[in-house]
């Protein structure tokens, strides 16, 4: 990998380890007064405090200590973005445990894997999501279960076998604690993804990666005491982006607005305006039916100050402009992964030398995924690994290394995962002078046509410009000539097809000639996995023979 | 100490050392354009980009290792707050070298003992400051010395043994370099303190903690790269109070004046307006220079984005309260020592919980020394070294810890600085429930009256809120009864004394009756050590006998 070099020893104390106690105490000791609202169980909104939300985590500790939980065991949270998982953020990793973000949308196969893989050994579970619980139960005798509930637990029906009661727990425990030193390449969470192929893997985020990404991203976001963060997207995803923490060291208000945008939409985005919200993340799938939601408001909400994070695709132009025109927010595009924690590039504003630059290539520079962050080490490499520059044009896959990236997957040996000690983002993407990121394809995605690659997403964005042209993908096909030559599927509006030629015509000024598909083909529908993605393995074997290729 | 706890392994990268390279070559890669603005040799105003500073940092950090600088070795800086000095703030480091932190005011035999007793084996010199290098050639013949100027070195003259020309090494230094992976416990520089007894002692501090540092400074004041960084405190001096790394991570402008405010205040100010600077650093005897210098001005500057660290003591509240009106500018107070890089406390406006308390407990908390930032673990102890809590009244000494705390002194063993790894900062003061800290005394000048303390700062500087008195210092002197009573000592403007009893009355809002003192003395001038601070010891030799103690 590479050789440390050791200078003269300094004077610092470096053996002061960072942990993510350091920054929940230090919110609680500076602004015991800060709120933090949430949404009850009954769909209202309620409010404490820092001071009050720190009283919990201490005596929810405690609880855990009584109930044997010792460093190194992993302790599962089943919950929507609830108070009740904002505490036991830190009152698990307080104790040198490791707190299991159970993924709600894992089918219950999956994530019984998860719970066997990560040696799972308690579970708390919110009332509402029982059933997901009690299926888990039976093929995992050994677990224990605690119920989160307003309820007592004589009210509550569950074939969970002897089951805790949280709020009970709570309400007995101590309210005193002396904080362990943590070690800081302890692990402080642990999330698993899911790949659209084999098991779910296991990344264990450490204290030093949670604690040196949570200052990065309110340096970079610049938050303060004056934000307020809305908690959109879920809290087992990924630490929820690391915003959670952001929010704890800004000194921050924060809402949580218990189940998801989808099903929550009017509730969140009259909350977010009641709240004055400045911070919140989420995707183009539910920013857009927000901004819907937004225009239907007799009053226009005065969202000046507010920096919406948006990951998983390139936000569109009319949703960014939408934002900005209609509420004065500004959607930031950010880009990283599971594996990443996920900062890796941020697209906050345009830089000041860049002010001048026409509407349009800023814009351009606004959609694309941001900047990368100090304190991620990035290449860019070729088909071989060769380095690539940055220079706006040369496309490569990005790999990424440092504090907050994932080295390696948990008890597993993935060594085609990684490239001296980067990870293999699996995105292709081209990087400019001013270190702006821009992701073209998945490597898997991308088209190799004559010793070529020619990307995927530009292409199918160019496509769905088109007024009859609703859902669009682009894939690579066998071909015995070019090796790959890319094929469209498209799903039109009207179920008309639209002639080959009016498609070229419309890719022209943005794709070299030798880079258009052949054929179009017109569906009902597009492959999907699970969670909604294209699921380009699928159309490629459905459509492997078009070009007659081997 | 404490017991680090051990949980599960991460997956994280956590061998990836943070070190100082990260930061800059961030900067230059995603900031190339970014304008850094320098006062040249003959006063007058230049300026290049990130990405000429960079590929100078290169080249200098070529230039040492091919003169055999190694890892670990010391190297010298004799020089203004100049481009070169910011430039060897990277390539020094960069090389897993120490950058020795020359102090301009110390003495020749301090400045002499510092470099043996750092094992000193190069020194770059300004060609403005080469009386000070010439006198430390004798005593140090092992030292190699290398002059910085914009002038041949034909044209030079001077007695340093076969001084080497640093333009003439860069120009033939390589352009390319592979930085090494640093270790970052290495320390990163070297700053000796100027205590007022005994020989100066070394802080060296690492790449961690100046890295960890710099990320809270970017986050506790909002930086981003529409800022503007004028470097206003010496460079030789607790790293410029890391404010140029913070710039740098920031990707903000920076503005290097050249020699100091004192030699230059017009020029600087005017280039404060001209640069649109929004950060700078210094203390009230300079910011209140400087803003007589503004109401001379015929166009009143908006300096309304800026924020000026304030440190070293109180603020006047005329001062704070004349920029804000003159002009915008905000005045941050800010605490700290050589030993603690030194961010401990920032007093960034006012938390929105507090914003509609009275004006007038508003200036009191934006005058204190602010609330302690996150990552400094801040212990308050009395005497007997018992915790006092956090209640705005509990008066004890400051202990603090943490990854940028110094936790012992170069090659000295002084264990009465330190207890349980916590710097002793030999400050008294309170914390209230907010975490704002107010320093009240020095331990050494506190007045120990019958078991109690009393504070000297407060007292003095509600006496020189009197029309008349210019100057004022409290002492405590042996009293045969209570131990120790305060005396006061008083410069007056017109050279009157005032009486006892219009003193009293003006203390008494604010001070119980025990604590006022029963003598006034009216004097010419107060002791004051080399650096201008009251020489409180001086003071207390001459007037022991006043109340015929012991």
């Amino acid at each position: 990998m590479y050789e440390l070099i050791k200078g003269l020893p300094s004077t610092h104390g470096d053996d002061y380890p960072l942990n993510t106690t350091t920054l929940i105490r230090h919110a609680a000791r500076t602004s015991p007064e800060q709120e933090i609202a949430y949404r009850t169980a009954d769909g209202g909104w309620d409010r404490y405090t820092y001071r009050d939300a720190y009283e919990r985590i201490v005596r929810s500790a405690n609880v855990l200590r009584g109930l044997g939980v010792a460093p190194g065991d992993v302790v599962g949270v089943i919950d929507w973005n609830s108070r009740r998982f904002f505490e036991l953020y830190w009152s698990i990793p307080g104790i040198a445990a490791v707190m299991l973000q159970m993924n709600l949308r894992l089918g219950q196969e999956d994530l019984g894997f998860v719970m066997r893989h990560s040696n799972t050994s308690w579970v708390l579970v919110d009332e509402s999501l029982l059933s997901v619980a009690e299926g888990l139960a039976a093929e995992n005798p050994d677990v224990r279960w605690i119920v989160m509930s307003d309820r007592p637990l004589s009210e509550i029906e569950t074939t969970l076998p002897n089951p805790l009661h949280y709020e009970d727990l709570l309400a007995v425990a101590n309210r005193e604690i002396d904080w362990p030193m943590i070690e800081e390449s302890s692990a402080y969470s642990a999330c698993y993804t899911t790949g659209t192929t084999g098991r779910p893997k296991g990344v264990y985020y450490s204290h030093r990666g949670i604690y040196l990404h949570t200052l990065t991203m309110v340096a970079e976001l610049g938050m303060s005491a004056h934000d307020s963060v809305l908690l959109l997207t879920p809290m087992f995803h990924g630490s929820c982006w690391g915003l959670p923490q952001a929010a704890v060291q800004a000194r921050a208000k924060v809402v949580l607005p218990g189940r998801y945008a989808a099903d929550n939409l009017g509730p969140i985005v009259d909350a977010m305006i009641a709240e004055g919200v400045t911070v919140g993340n989420g995707a183009p799938a539910i920013f857009g039916p927000m901004l819907d939601y937004i225009r239907t408001l007799e009053i226009r909400p005065d969202l000046s100050r507010a920096r919406f994070l948006s990951g998983a695709t390139e936000p569109p132009l009319s949703m960014m402009r939408g934002y900005a025109e209609l509420t004065g927010a500004d959607i930031i595009h950010a880009y990283g992964a599971t594996e990443t924690t996920p900062l890796v590039t941020v697209n906050r504003g345009i830089k000041p030398s860049l002010t001048d630059r026409p509407e349009e290539e800023r814009w351009d520079r606004k959609r694309c995924q941001g900047v990368m962050v100090t304190g991620v080490d990035i290449r860019l490499v070729d088909a071989e690994d060769n380095d690539l520059p940055f220079d706006g044009a040369a496309q490569g896959e990005l790999l990424l290394r440092g504090p907050w990236i994932t080295s390696s997957y948990h008890s597993l040996n993935e060594p085609e995962r990684f490239l001296d000690g980067y990870w293999r983002s699996g995105d292709v993407a081209t990087i400019d002078e001013y270190g702006y990121v821009k992701v073209v394809d998945r490597i898997k995605d991308v088209i190799k046509s004559g010793g070529e690659w020619i990307s995927s997403i530009d292409m199918e964005n160019a496509l769905t410009s088109h007024p009859r042209v609703r859902e669009a993908a682009i894939i690579g096909v066998a071909h015995p000539k070019w090796q790959e030559r890319p094929l469209a599927l498209i799903v039109t509006t009207d179920g008309v097809e639209v002639p080959l030629a009016e498609l070229h015509e419309l890719l022209a000024p943005a794709f070299a000639k030798w880079q258009l598909p052949e054929r179009a083909l017109f569906l009902d529908s597009l492959d999907r996995t699970s969670v909604g993605k294209l699921d380009k393995k699928v159309m490629r074997a459905k459509f492997a023979d078009t070009y007659g290729g081997a």
